[in-house]
């Protein structure tokens, strides 16, 4: 067996997330039905993690054994060919020894969300990003977002439904940036919990509208409870950007 | 009467460009329709320039006569709500005066011509650029487009059904901008000529594929002949982005 790397950028609009499912299209399924149709073999693709519906990606990873051995150039145009119009694209592939795990082996995730901060709604954009029309104040986000840093227990700001035994996670990295009418929320960490991302944007937006002071952070970290935290912001404005390892 | 100037955001993947047409979805024809939605009265829309199916805008501007003055936030609100889902989006409407002009008026035209240059094709930017395999040279490019700029006969850069009396036309602007792997192209002048940017883009690329040398743009303009320049960019990738006046 010869094992690849793979790094996916996707529009996750009409995808049902990442992980296979049955009768449900997933990028998952539709990058195994591509390798299958490529290599005529039944294979499972490992991604470094999960995307929801309509949550897209800049630089998923992902990896997959193949039983013979290709040229990754082949095999990246490949892949491309039997995904064209899937809305999935593979921008690199690499072999890599049967140590790397996309996912166990990844060291640090990279998301970015992407807010339009404008009465007017998105037309070219439609999907891609948050549509938020009250006008949010950047530094007191950026304020709250300096306190999301560090070792916390993430209980507050994770889904009810999320499966992970413990909520204790390291942030790394919560940087808010305004360009224009677009807020960009970039975050990194090893890992994170489910929703962890969208519901720490959408408690930035409600410390943005002026709703709550940025020291509320303290508090909602403090309650262990997720409806302290703001609303679970939209799939669309999500990205999962890069992944790093080793 | 009161007259309106228009500041508006599209989409132009789904219309078969910015004029009214008979039975075809149009810009004008969906703006005229939104409008009379919410003025009870038949209208014309005049825009600053036409666009062609599938070209975007992120600032064309129009004007528009009412038979009532009402305040610009509610215009500006009701016309976006009777565009929902249009991929048409008002981003300011001001009172003028009978003199403005949105066409004749306009002082400088700005347009963004963007380039996706890489291997792998677009996922969420499929209809926003034009996905060019080759590598790009873009020092080349950015020679050529210093020849470009100035007053000269556009003969050669004009779509042979460019209706256009006069084909001498004064380019104020031409840059290229590399940024990763999107390559873009910021063209300024008070007017152009019927695909006038597509086709100075599309012969830039020649040059960025190293065919031509950046020389050859003083050969183009001399020979006036549409067939000695380049190839007509793709009109997904091409962006009406700003009207200046007065």
């Amino acid at each position: 067996m010869h094992r690849y790397k793979l790094t996916i950028e996707y529009d996750g609009t009409h995808y049902h997330g990442w992980q296979r499912q049955p009768d449900k299209p997933s990028i998952q399924g539709r990058l195994e039905e591509a390798i299958r149709d490529f290599c005529l073999h039944e294979v499972t693709v490992f991604g470094s993690g999960r995307t929801d519906a309509g949550v897209h990606a800049l630089g998923q990873v992902a990896h997959v054994d193949l039983p013979k051995a290709r040229p990754v150039f082949t095999i990246n145009e490949a892949l491309n060919h039997f995904l064209t119009d899937s809305g999935i694209a593979i921008l690199n592939v690499e072999e890599v020894d049967e140590a790397f795990h996309a996912r166990f082996s990844a060291t640090q995730r990279h998301y970015v969300y992407r807010i339009l901060n404008r009465r007017a709604p998105p037309t070219t954009q439609q999907g891609y990003v948050w549509h938020v029309v009250p006008e949010l104040a950047v530094a007191p986000m950026q304020e709250a977002a300096k306190r999301l840093i560090g070792h916390h227990d993430f209980t507050s700001f994770r889904s009810v439904d999320c499966q992970s035994d413990s909520a204790e996670k390291t942030l790394d990295q919560v940087t808010v940036v305004q360009a224009g009418e677009m807020i960009e929320v970039q975050v990194s960490a090893r890992s994170f919990l489910y929703n962890q991302v969208r519901i720490m944007v959408g408690t930035l937006a409600r410390i943005g509208f002026g709703d709550w002071p940025p020291e509320i952070i303290d508090e909602i970290f403090a309650a262990k409870d997720r409806t302290k935290a703001g609303p679970t912001a939209p799939a669309g404005g999500l990205y999962f950007a890069r992944v790093e390892y080793g």
